[in-house]
């Protein structure tokens, strides 16, 4: 039997699922991309917050691990798990500053296939936040990093269909261009939350 | 000297032998490419058969893993090494289905680069498939990673040489942004072949 | 107080030295590509020469790696900061190279953000430069490392501002195609520098 309810640990748990929650707030605002008539600019900004408010929990999180004597599973597994989440946050923010900055906002509408690709993200968003609050139990976590990884081949799949849709003739070289940037940033998203589950799996099997 | 002739030892080197046979039946469909009137379609889909069986050979290294007490070197070993095994495989898969999927096959012909990229990764496979048995005796495996290293150069200089290529003018925007995606799966492979090889030095170095 | 003078110690701090003042000389050479009439096809050659010199430095380092019983840190660090510092100088030298090449000298101008990312890079050489013979002492690291990571940003920030400019509709596909592969090796510099950057930080932690 695990016990594990000292306050130092506490702040850990807290921390990753901060993160976590980040992540859905993310994933959610890059949903709203799929409405008609989004503001974009609007977006960008909201995401870069969340970003800047993402940077400040890893940076919390830094500062515990030297801080703190004993530490709830090893340190350098802490670390990657926050400088994961962290990552994720990046590459989140990177899509909606892009579609932004190339001024993808004048097209008609972005290609459905990337707003598939932000389903599948979203869905790897709750399934994250919903898994780090159980670090603390190490309990339920497998099915997580099982079906972390099934999304990211979903996700894998939906960025080849994407390229094909943006390869398929409709769009100018240029705007090809910009819309893959958009697209490798998604995927990358995607395989972040897959570290992460690895991550989990790592700790997980240590601890068992 | 070192006896290892435990039958649950044997196993491992079987599994990874199995897994570079298979990188040498994928290089060798690839070849094919280079045939007058071939059929791409059945190319790709051949290639997804040999991955799938690649993947069922990964699973079986893991569950071995997680069910034997003494392994024959460093679990996190054996797992980097079957999974860079996989690796590879899951890119050459790619560049059939690349091939398919964005309609290349319609092209009077691929770049001859393409198939000196392709070249090197064939002699990376047979040289992979004939080291891995070798890691039960540990014998013989330096002059495998230097020249696994070497080509991996050569495959760099090829790779340079296809971007060249596509550049000259001769392709449009479109095709060339559709033949790069398959170049750098190939680039991709031909790395990941090199990362097999280090893996198999840092596990020989730790073992003499 | 730490006592380090010994004179095998020496030989590692420098061989880093030498390493890092080789990026300086790498970086000053893609300086002159700003210049008015530039001689590309020189600037390439004496990249690859650099280049070459760097590989040696990193070859005498691999091999005081193995034939030294006790290293100043970890041995596993020391290879890493040597490949590192080995990574930059191929990105380096893949920038003169490419543009070379491309026959992207046939261009006007290049792009003045281009310059821009180049200006971090030099600021990262020599910061680098600078710190590598204070790792005998372990002193005035932490500046260093802060401010490697504070110019990683600003490189981010210059690449994207290059895409932006690469995808105005300025330039031919083509072309965006050929600067995008430059940028991206600049890109690639500027990360490495970074790596080497943590792995300081890294090594300073342990012996702090």
């Amino acid at each position: 039997m695990r016990f594990s309810f000292r306050p130092v640990e506490g702040v850990f748990y807290e921390l990753f699922t901060r993160a976590a929650f980040n992540l859905v707030r993310g994933t959610e605002l890059l949903n709203e991309l799929a409405l008609p008539g989004v503001d974009v600019q609007s977006v960008s900004e909201r995401l870069t917050e969340v970003e800047h408010d993402s940077d400040a929990i890893t940076h919390d999180l830094y500062k515990k691990i030297n801080s703190t004597f004993v530490t709830p599973f090893d340190r350098e597994d802490i670390y990657s798990l926050g400088s994961q989440l962290d990552d994720v946050m990046d590459h989140l923010e990177a899509v909606g500053n892009l579609l932004y900055l190339y001024g993808l906002t004048q097209l008609p509408a972005l290609p459905r296939e990337l707003h598939e690709l932000v389903n599948v993200l979203d869905q790897q968003a709750k399934l994250t936040a919903d898994a780090m609050p159980r670090l603390r139990e190490m309990k339920g976590l497998e099915e997580y990093w099982i079906e972390c990884n099934r999304l990211e081949n979903d996700g894998d799949r939906a960025y080849r269909m994407l390229l094909v849709r943006l390869f398929s003739g409709e769009y100018d070289a240029l705007t090809v261009l910009k819309l893959k940037e958009v697209a490798d940033e998604l995927e990358a998203a995607c395989d972040a939350f897959e570290h992460v589950a690895n991550t989990v799996e790592t700790i997980a099997v240590k601890e068992s």
